[in-house]
């Protein structure tokens, strides 16, 4: 068995994390000489995207491209890492949506600028140049991302080849973010609208699209496509899952969130949805009161943890996870996969659904 | 001498219009499919769209394309159109980042979602809604204007041929904008830092930019960039001078914002810091009481007009309008601009720099 987190995975991080760190360098320069005053904005996209970050678009669009039989260039490498850029202005955005505090541990952007704003001692309100700057730089990440898609230094005809997916990839993100906005903000659950957010924003954004990105690069068949499509739409549906699951029950060591903060923001995800369907009328008291409140202690945290392990939703979740990462694995039988994709995509699977981060 | 809106420019606003509709609606449509909570966001990206605005980038970027000689297609119009995406984020953007509640007389995008929050009865902060959505919907419009170049039908080679240009011009409104931000958060006005402000927002962004992806799309020479950096840069920051006026001087039923709403903000431009340079000890002690109080009466703002008229700061404004415009009108002499390029190119230049909204 392969490690979930195994050497070529690795190695092939480290080519991403090199060519995201030399166009940031570029991209740095180019506005530190329009002004000194934009300085700390360079820096801190630099830092936010070099510090962590799983990488996962990237990995997958590279295993499309490995899928079609063909050697990834250094120029294509910059093309699938211009990808991790997206998620940076959606993380960056998602912040200040949120009103999050913090990114993985760490003080989000928006927070760092409203620092910054007081340390300078500037005039005017401190959040709101938080939230400001934030918004800019999300804005300016995502158009970096295009910038260095379109100076990767790949053929003409492969960029032609990748922007159909890489535009319908940013589509969907903005879709699916809105869908999960507007689902955090209905007083019901359900499973089943929980499950159409987690397609979009992680079975199409996460996977499927990253992988036709690197089946377009490699120009792969049409073949390829469909059995992506297949692969990844039920692998991102069991990601977002876990990804749920983590927000509860996480580790905050390892997860950088505080303990059980989806409990405390009321976050709606299908696995609350499944304990709010099974839960008996005390469980099911308790769920109202304490569900969503801001202020809830940690002896109430493991309170409603103990109701959806009891209700039997978190054992109903797990075994969904297993059965979509199942049915995508079986999607991997297509024979116009490369031995070496197929390996990959393996790993990658593994990763995306026993992460404990 | 031409109207500031004669009949080719009107011609060209319908062509650019048609474009930016037809592309909307397939826009939308994909949108509705994925679901039909998003049926909001198509609808009213579509009215802020196409309900008004003045289309300055792509008139520039077709004077560009036109000054080559060539002759334009639909589909190098649909990609002189899709700037207007680029410009529909920013203003988005700009309203959450202001917290303003109006944009052209009728509310602003987060306000709208606000006001959908409240009418559906939606659980959680209705201010937090419409900013979220506000911010995704600003995403998407940068989303969506890519989206429509690259579909726009013209060849590969145009579109290789753009694509630099478009990520400058994209990369240098965010610089902008954030320069913008930093300057309203210093408790000090500066002519020359206003100036710099003006280059990149409107210079650049708004005018030399969108000439070049003009004249890359026509595929014309070096010596026409040249030319329009000579033309665009004075003219942007002339047309930035003449938004500083309208901010403080403008009609209100012309300007869709409330009379003198620059002073209420306490907007740092250039008209404001030459206001503070020349004020004697009395209207700097009014100044200091006034400027930037967000409760000002009409005859409070009234008092602040007759002072930055008083210090000669308005003409002083007005001669640095009619100094720039002469600086970029010298500019067309050269040689390789095509004749009807140098006639819309001075009707553009006395529509930016002589208009009233």
């Amino acid at each position: 068995m392969t490690s979930p987190d195994g050497s070529i995975l690795v190695s092939m991080r480290d080519d991403i994390n090199l060519a995201l760190s030399d166009f940031v360098k570029t991209g740095s320069q180019y506005l530190s000489n329009i002004g000194v005053e934009l300085k700390p904005v360079a820096t801190e996209i630099e830092k936010f995207l070099l510090d962590s970050g799983k990488r996962l678009r990237p990995l997958f669009a590279y295993a499309g491209l490995l899928s079609t039989g063909k050697k990834p260039t250094p120029q294509m490498i910059k093309a699938v890492a211009s990808l991790e850029l997206i998620h940076v202005c959606a993380l960056i955005h998602d912040d200040v949506m949120d009103n999050s505090d913090t990114r993985r541990g760490a003080p989000s952007i928006h927070k760092i600028f409203e620092a910054i704003h007081n340390q300078q001692k500037l005039s005017g309100s401190a959040s709101q140049f938080g939230s400001a700057s934030a918004i800019l730089m999300g804005d300016l990440a995502l158009v970096w991302s295009a910038q260095m898609l379109h100076t990767s230094g790949i053929s003409d005809q492969e960029l032609i080849g990748v922007l159909p997916f890489y535009d319908e990839m940013r589509v969907e993100l903005m879709a699916g973010q809105y869908l999960d906005v507007f689902e955090q903000s209905l007083a019901t659950q359900s499973i089943e609208r929980s499950m159409k957010v987690a397609r979009f924003k992680s079975g199409k954004y996460t996977i499927e699209r990253p992988l036709h990105f690197g089946v377009a690069l490699g120009n792969g068949s049409t073949d390829l496509l469909k059995a992506f499509t297949d692969y990844g739409i039920p692998l991102g549906e069991a990601f977002q899952l876990r990804d749920d699951i983590l927000g509860i029950f996480g580790n905050p060591k390892e997860t950088g969130k505080p303990a059980g903060d989806d409990l405390r923001e009321g976050k709606r995800t299908a696995l609350i949805a499944a304990t709010f369907d099974k839960a008996n009328k005390s469980q099911l008291e308790v769920l109202d009161q304490y569900f969503g409140d801001p202020n809830l202690s940690d002896v109430q945290i493991s309170l409603l943890q103990e109701i959806i392990v009891e209700t039997g939703a978190l054992s109903h979740i797990e075994s969904m996870i297993k059965q979509l990462a199942e049915t995508s694995l079986n999607a991997l039988a297509y024979e116009a996969i490369s031995l070496e994709g197929k390996r990959l995509l393996q790993e990658l699977a593994q990763l995306a659904t026993n992460r404990k981060i």
